[in-house]
């Protein structure tokens, strides 16, 4: 039965030793001191290890069942979810006005790492109502947010997304949800969506759907979308609830794994609805949340990766198979264990540098977040704009890939759901798909992030990359990182030089747009790295305490730079060879 | 629901184009001439279309239950299991005397393919019996053959392999179940046994376990072990079943995947068995049948991948999403077809490119086996020996990528039970752990492989590429074809060459051992496609019919050059960077 244990050394390193968060200008990060953030994060996981942890295998085992039009959760996740709301774990982030407690989206970010790593499926209940509150934060009228938000933010009521339907995910030009004006300014929903997390549970008294739908009169594809408040059970003008909204579930989806969470298709039937936001201005509401979302999504992939680490290791270092070939490290044994076997211990470092990276990259990229929320920083969300497809997509495909090598340590015990490395590897695999398939973050970041505001953000990317590496390069110790950054982010720039020459031939960059999104990850962790490997140099210098626990990070980060970025090179090569043999053969010649 | 059509086109091409059998040397090939092994490759396929990939889906549903000491198969497995054994197809490559066809073993690979593809848990039941009758047809006495061999190679009679322990799986020279000599010269089993495949079920009368154990007077460590046959059903003298031995199934266990395959606990209270072949010497009697084994494991990987690739390339066609970056290429559609995008079409190129190198690959590795068992050929057992690691761990490896990257062509769709990709994945998973996991694989490769013979046999494995370098050097059409073979096979020449440097610190060798044979399965893939490539070449320039079948062959191969080879150069560069960064945490500073 695999256990978790929330890394609070490794966030606090990263948000005091790193970002420095209390010295930063982001309105409420001076309150983050490193009592505050300990003390949260303690607490977080505490919460993580005693009660979501253990309802990681139970969920998967039991799945969710729907009976008698009521989707019944597994043994467990009631009482659970009562307890993270007795806590006020589900309003970190959220106004105090609306019953939140105001922190920055950073320390959110925090937590639901913990929260996320302990059981993914669990976690999905809150997330999606977390997201469902940004989006009427952003968009709705002050009665909406008066009227939805205080019982969404407690997470007395849930939310939910809804936006793909049976023939129609990523293109959402062909949506055919349709949405029927009244008289009394309501509207009626009427369609099928699928694929809907949190569609229905038996965790919150009511659901509040967020529908995305064709409202008469805003022409072709996805300009006559808009987006759509349906409540499963409507609400009376006093705030009680009502009468039972004409929503219906379909259908509880089998699925590779995040069993716990139900995944439903969603029937509206002249469902009552109201308008959010703008009217036809649907997908861009949807939108104004998406680098949230994807980087909550991106965050899934690494916290999977480091519950399974976590697992791996103890396995590592507990069982005895073979002699080390350097001779017995534990010569009373029968044998030595795992970790002292070279490929083992490539394995073990191949996940903790990537997990201790993208921690870093997406707790830097929730600063962003909270620069551009907290300070209208627009330089920041242009450059969130920019990561965020990285953040998803490489940190997803990568997590996925690291659950995968952490069910391999297992040797056979790893295929056996009872040892719950399986599950890791499960749910892991559903981050590369939704928020976005990870083809089309390749596309986003590609087609749209690179050129937009006219490289503006790209351009900044490499002089921050630029800078830190100069920042650096006097420094003898750290030319074993900073290198190998340097050669990385040049071939990186060498691809998308690459790209602007065949600005007419769309087809090369497009050919190359996964080998670009993953060399960027590579760059950005790299960056990440060097970071983290100087703020470790800095501690040691002033003489710190634990002096194995900043080596460690060094010796880390060193790994990283001289096994991970040589796939850049890797990555170059096939861009390089442009579309040709990519589209080579017509679609009937396969 | 997933479809799977067999590729006799594809495989016909390497039988009689590539590996040009009919003209091989080796006794058996002059007799496989294009309309035999087409007309049984149609009728293999005709099986894995109607009979068994039907079942693949129900297999995954229902599992193997465990019934009052019984393990009950899915729905339709038995009847299917007696429509191949009436068909014979349990037994083309056993030998006519027992019963079989006498085919080679290539023959057999090709049937055992499309067989996979098709059903990979069923497949197994017969083909952990072919392990067994291939150990006892080497090891066994007369009499063991006569009374074991006929009934197993009709599958009557089915066999598996017990060889793991709850606490040894790769080190069995902890092993603990123990064989005690009695009066009859039969010995009495004791101990526990995990992870047997098919090590119970209701397809057959009887099992034939073969299990290691120690004997007395062997040792310490591996030295001691000895190979018994244990029946679950003890056998008369006339060749009846007589009275149950003291096997039972201690569970069944529940597993990721290949849910249709029983993987049980044995044990084994004092049940009568058999040596097989000498005393204390049933390690090399297992080794002996390794080769094959591990091949047929490579197999699996590759044909995973193909069974996936199939369902993706025609959802790819079918599911219209989005529009050709050039320009509609459906314009009277509501969308176009996946497959225009080029994203698609590169993970779509790297499935197929995959597939085909690996079947070439394994195809031309089963004519190594055949020219070692029909001809005595020790250079061709000895090249078989350097490449089986490669073909166990790189494909199985790649094959679980490739399906997963084909579940990834269906969006959210992938994710679902119902759609069937999942299962394929999860299915290929296995492979990259049972046979030796893919770290001991490599370890194989380079610990012992490389320098085996005074590395005669991976000279000659260089010399060989070279020659085939040489025989297209002055054929301007190969030149996208053979010079990223030769860069490749150069840097994979300097990595061996970098092993060689490093023999006082066996760390550094070891930490690149992955590295090494993921190099080294691009460059056999590469040799592959080079074949491919001219015989393709060849083909059109004897005007053959069909041009578009040959002159995709050639795209394809371009592509794994242009797109694959390049991760030749990453290899390298992790390889040289040693063991330094790999090994630079102590165990107990993760």
């Amino acid at each position: 039965m695999p256990s978790y244990t929330a890394p609070v050394k490794d966030m606090q390193f990263l948000l005091h030793e790193v970002l420095k968060i209390s010295e930063a200008d982001i309105p409420g990060y001076s309150d983050m001191d490193e009592g505050f953030t300990g003390a949260v994060l303690d607490e977080a996981g505490k919460v993580a290890t005693d009660v979501l942890a253990p309802l990681n295998a139970v969920g998967d085992r039991e799945g969710c069942v729907l009976e008698n039009g009521v989707v019944r959760t597994p043994d467990g996740f009631k009482a659970a979810f009562d307890t993270l709301r007795a806590g006020g774990w589900m309003a970190l982030d959220a106004p105090e006005e609306f019953g939140g407690q105001g922190l920055p989206y950073l320390m959110h970010t925090a937590v639901n790492e913990t929260f996320v790593s302990a059981n993914m499926a669990f976690n999905m209940y809150q997330g999606l109502t977390h997201g469902a509150v940004s989006a009427i934060l952003a968009h709705g009228t002050d009665d909406q947010k008066a009227r939805w938000l205080p019982k969404m933010v407690s997470c007395e009521w849930t939310g939910t997304m809804n936006l793909t339907e049976p023939h129609c995910g990523t293109d959402l030009g062909m949506m055919r949800t349709k949405a029927e004006p009244q008289a009394d300014g309501s509207y009626q929903i009427t369609g099928q969506k699928i694929f809907i997390s949190a569609g229905d549970h038996d965790l919150a008294e009511n659901i509040v759907h967020l529908v995305l739908a064709k409202a008469p009169g805003g022409g072709e594809g996805t300009k006559g979308i808009s987006l759509f408040i349906v409540p499963k059970v409507l609400v009376n003008e006093d705030g009680s609830l009502g009468a039972r909204n004409a929503v219906s579930v379909g259908k509880v989806e089998e699925k590779m794994g995040i069993h716990g969470n139900s995944t439903c298709v969603m029937n509206y039937d002249g469902a009552t609805g109201w308008l959010l936001g703008d009217l036809h201005k649907g997908m861009r509401a949807m939108f104004t949340m998406m680098n949230e979302a994807r980087l909550g999504v991106g965050l899934q992939g690494y916290a999977q990766a480091e519950a399974a680490y976590q697992n791996a290791l103890a396995y590592a270092k507990d069982r005895l198979q073979g002699r080390a070939v350097t001779g017995a490290e534990n010569p009373g044994g029968p044998a030595d264990p795992l970790i002292v076997h070279p490929d083992i211990r490539r394995n073990l470092m191949e996940q903790k540098s990537f997990v201790e990276g993208a921690r870093a990259f997406t707790f830097w990229g929730a600063t962003l977040i909270d620069r551009h929320v907290r300070m209208h920083d627009a330089a920041a969300d242009g450059l969130i704009g920019l990561l965020t497809p990285v953040i998803k997509g490489f940190q997803t495909d990568k997590g996925f890939d690291m659950a995968v090598q952490a069910q391999q340590v297992f040797g056979g015990h790893g295929y056996i759901e009872e040892w719950g490395m399986s599950q890791f590897a499960r749910d892991a695999r559903i981050a590369m798909i939704y928020e976005g398939a990870n083809g089309v973050q390749a596309l986003d970041l590609v087609g749209r992030k690179l050129a937009s505001d006219g490289g503006k953000h790209v351009m900044a990317f490499f002089d921050l990359v630029k800078a830190e590496i100069k920042a650096h390069e006097g420094d003898a110790r750290m030319k074993g990182l900073v290198e190998p950054l340097k050669v990385a982010s040049k071939q990186l720039q060498a691809a998308g030089m690459y790209f602007m020459g065949q600005m007419k031939t769309p087809n090369a960059a497009l050919a190359g747009s996964n080998d670009f999104m993953h060399m960027m990850g590579h760059v950005c962790l790299g960056l990440m790295w060097v970071r983290m490997a100087a703020a470790a140099y800095a501690a040691l210098d002033a003489g710190a305490g634990d002096r194995a626990f900043y080596e460690a990070k060094i010796a880390t980060g060193r790994f990283y730079m001289a096994r991970q970025l040589p796939a850049c090179g890797m990555h170059l090569a096939r861009i390089e060879s442009g579309a040709e043999t990519v589209m080579a053969l017509a679609a009937e010649a396969f």
